[in-house]
């Protein structure tokens, strides 16, 4: 007869053994991070908090509340530029949406920003060959002379390579930088991808040449829908004109100098044209709604409310903003308060510099060691995949809980070095413990701030996958004694 | 007028006002390591070398003789068990096709092992329901009485849930480990999953269970194909025979086992049946071939001969072999001697516990210092998008020549932290520097040791553009002056 219960020298010396077989007899694929034998023991939920988790994943599993709320801010309201008119009726439908769930002390906290708008966008390769290409201008690139300008086109494979080149001899230029990025199930391709978007202006500008366009930052290969993104010109150096191309348009345009290179032709010239609007001084706001909790202690979830303008900013970033709606409302529906207050924030302005984020972190910096704990869905409609946290030491058993209960859904353990969501950056600089409930972003980057980032692109049993992972979380963090920082 | 050059203060200013951007304005989802402003310098390939590498890409891209080696084998051999028959045939394949393609020194290298083979695996719930369930017995599982066994399921949702339970109580039952897996790029869900494929025999042994199943290791949903793989019993705790259920039969399991609950029927009863056939030695090896080089370095790549029995061993790992073959085949056509031998290895064995790396890493050990770089194709036939190494700090800018000669075919820079696949393992740990060309996994557990993996799983071009990346790499590697392990 074996004793009653596992002793602990017991216990690690079978994990011990798991992880050896593991290593032994698997591909040479582990991530061994998530085969721990160091984990702290996991934080006890009661029977009766496991029931609500799970019931709040059943019940989310089959809403559709937040497809209802994505499906109404894209219809209703559609593109919602930061600082546009159309981001501010997105305020007001916010305000609308929260009261009309039940949300208290609904509110509109405003900040200004300066204001930048596309007007017109258009090139052309017109020698040796004719072909009008998709192009979109970056927001925040200043304009073309207004009848455009025609020009030598001189590309480069990698940003790298255009760093590397000579600094005179582009005078008269377009400079191209065609990289490619890389698709990823976590984004990190952007990373790489995005130095481009102010790299390009900032190194044509640095060789005083006429304009820089890029293939767009995006993983789609087949569809004409460029990718615009912010871009900041560097202090000092001469600001030109940058657009994106389509990345079949930036085939093409490959495609048309190999040529034009073997056929010895004239040089290939392309036309270009970018017509902006600008003004100095233009409003927007957070939109903010609470389930008031038993104490003064914060949880903040949310997303971001402004969009590009291209499409109607389904999965940048209605989706965040109807996901950690749905789910809050979730919680709020259960009997009795929370132990602390869930706030839900649909950031202004993020995508312009992550301005919604500063104008919360001032406003509310006298509170900021009441904000337990904090996060953003910003990256589409995918299925989580991965909780990750950052968490101090102590609080590490609660994000082995969280992730174990979410196991069921699909959602696998992560490092604890999460970033939290980019309106949270702020919060996480000041100490704010973050987590990111990470989405599958394989996808993403086919869509991200272009004309398709549309309704249609959303799978509602993903998105409801979202809703009930959102909601056991926010449900967890509020009940969980003890604080995350330690 | 400006500068000719870019002084290296400026470039560190430009990176890092790019690397400030790129934070800035960025969804909140960046891997640093690849924005990285200490980059080392990059490896100067010559003109010439460019010219050949992208020679062997374009060539490559549009070839198709990795997957005509592929279907040779997976229709021609078929399944090929480690140590069976069907794998020695397999062996005699590679000799002649390594021959028939030209390579040099081709031989068998041969070693012996115990064996293991499926007879009969059957499982249906017999009370209070009536259904037949798919499964599959594991590598290594020893078998039932003859007639079977029939018992009480007792599930757990988690194997750290079965860890944590006590140990009576279990005499008389089937232990039922239902844990899902997380679908990942990288496949890194997969080390958690798997600890259930030894760890629930052991944790039913050791509580003198009769058998333990488990839910596959795959993230398919709706395929009624199990998992098989291998799994070894501990030391000292009793062996209980084990098997897998395909995730629907775990899915329709798990159903009957709430609907008993609720209905407060008869406990869910299942039957079970796995007979085998075991022989204590059979011989199996590592069929080798070579492209002779100017020097006595050597570079390994491969891919593992052997395959689980139930598909045709497509998948896993057949294209690996495929793959590796058709690049050192098509870097041999080149004109003159590479600088450095380039060996091709089939191992053998590898699903049974990397015995092919074991024998050759004997075999060779007095010559592993000649081994300048060794690397394995074994995570199916998805296309690559990152480039990791496990590299000498002084090596690294080779590691960003060659990430940047593949950013054209979407393949991005990884760290440096690489395990270079199973069967290099050993290698690795005798000091030889690895790389890891690092496969699109995303389906690959959908159908890794079940009767789907077979040729039709294959994309034509996402192999090419493999054997695009391994050509690429082993010239690179080849002609690269200076070592990789400083």
């Amino acid at each position: 007869m074996m004793n009653m219960s596992v002793d602990n020298l017991m216990l690690k010396k079978i994990i011990a053994t798991v992880v050896i077989c593991v290593i032994a007899f698997s591909p040479d694929i582990l991530s061994l991070q998530t085969v721990n034998a160091q984990a702290p023991a996991a934080y006890p939920l009661t029977d009766k908090q496991k029931d609500t988790v799970n019931q709040l994943i059943d019940d989310a599993m089959v809403g559709r509340q937040a497809y209802e709320i994505l499906e109404s801010l894209t219809t209703q309201i559609g593109p919602r530029l930061a600082g546009s008119e159309a981001e501010a009726r997105a305020r007001d439908w916010g305000v609308e949406k929260l009261k009309s769930l039940g949300f208290k002390n609904v509110r509109i906290e405003p900040f200004e920003l300066p204001y930048w708008e596309r007007v017109v966008e258009e090139a052309s390769i017109v020698t040796p060959f004719s072909q009008k290409l998709e192009i979109t201008a970056l927001g925040n690139s200043v304009a073309t002379p207004s009848k455009g300008i025609e020009a030598e086109i001189v590309r480069f494979e990698t940003l790298s390579d255009l760093i590397e080149a000579p600094l005179d001899g582009f005078e008269d230029k377009i400079i191209f930088v065609d990289e490619v990025m890389t698709r990823t199930q976590d984004g990190s391709g952007y990373g790489w991808a995005v130095a481009k978007r102010s790299g390009a202006a900032n190194e044509a500008g640095r060789r005083n040449a006429l304009a820089a366009i890029i293939r767009s930052v995006g993983t789609d290969r087949d569809r004409r829908s460029p990718h615009t993104g912010n871009m900041r010109y560097e202090d000092g150096v001469k600001r030109v004109p940058i657009g994106a191309l389509s990345n079949p348009d930036a085939d093409q345009l490959t495609r048309a100098l190999r040529y034009a290179r073997e056929l010895k032709t004239a040089p290939v010239k392309l036309r270009l044209r970018i017509e902006v609007t600008t003004k100095e001084k233009t409003s927007s706001g957070n939109v903010i709604g609470e389930i008031p909790g038993k104490t003064d202690e914060v949880i903040v979830v949310g997303g971001h409310l402004d969009s590009w303008d291209l499409g109607t900013g389904a999965i940048d970033d209605g989706a965040g903003v109807a996901i950690t709606t749905a789910a809050a409302h979730l919680v709020g529906q259960l009997r009795g308060k929370p132990q602390r207050t869930i706030r839900v924030v649909m950031w202004g302005s993020e995508e312009v510099g992550l301005l919604g984020a500063s104008a919360y972190a001032k406003a509310h910096q006298d509170e900021l060691d009441k904000h337990i704990l904090a996060f953003e869905s910003d990256f589409g409609a995918g299925k989580i995949w991965q909780l990750q946290t950052r968490f101090g030491a102590k609080a590490l058993g609660k994000a082995a809980t969280m992730a174990r209960m979410l196991r069921r859904i699909g959602v696998g353990p992560g490092a604890n070095n999460a970033r939290g969501g980019p309106d949270v950056q702020a919060l996480r600089s000041a100490g704010v413990p973050v987590l990111t409930a990470q989405q599958n972003g394989w996808d993403y980057f086919d869509l991200h701030h272009t004309p398709e980032d549309t309704l249609d692109k959303v799978d509602p049993a993903d998105l409801a996958q979202n809703v009930a992972t959102y909601a056991a979380l926010i449900y967890m963090a509020s009940e969980m004694d003890g604080d995350f920082r330690e």
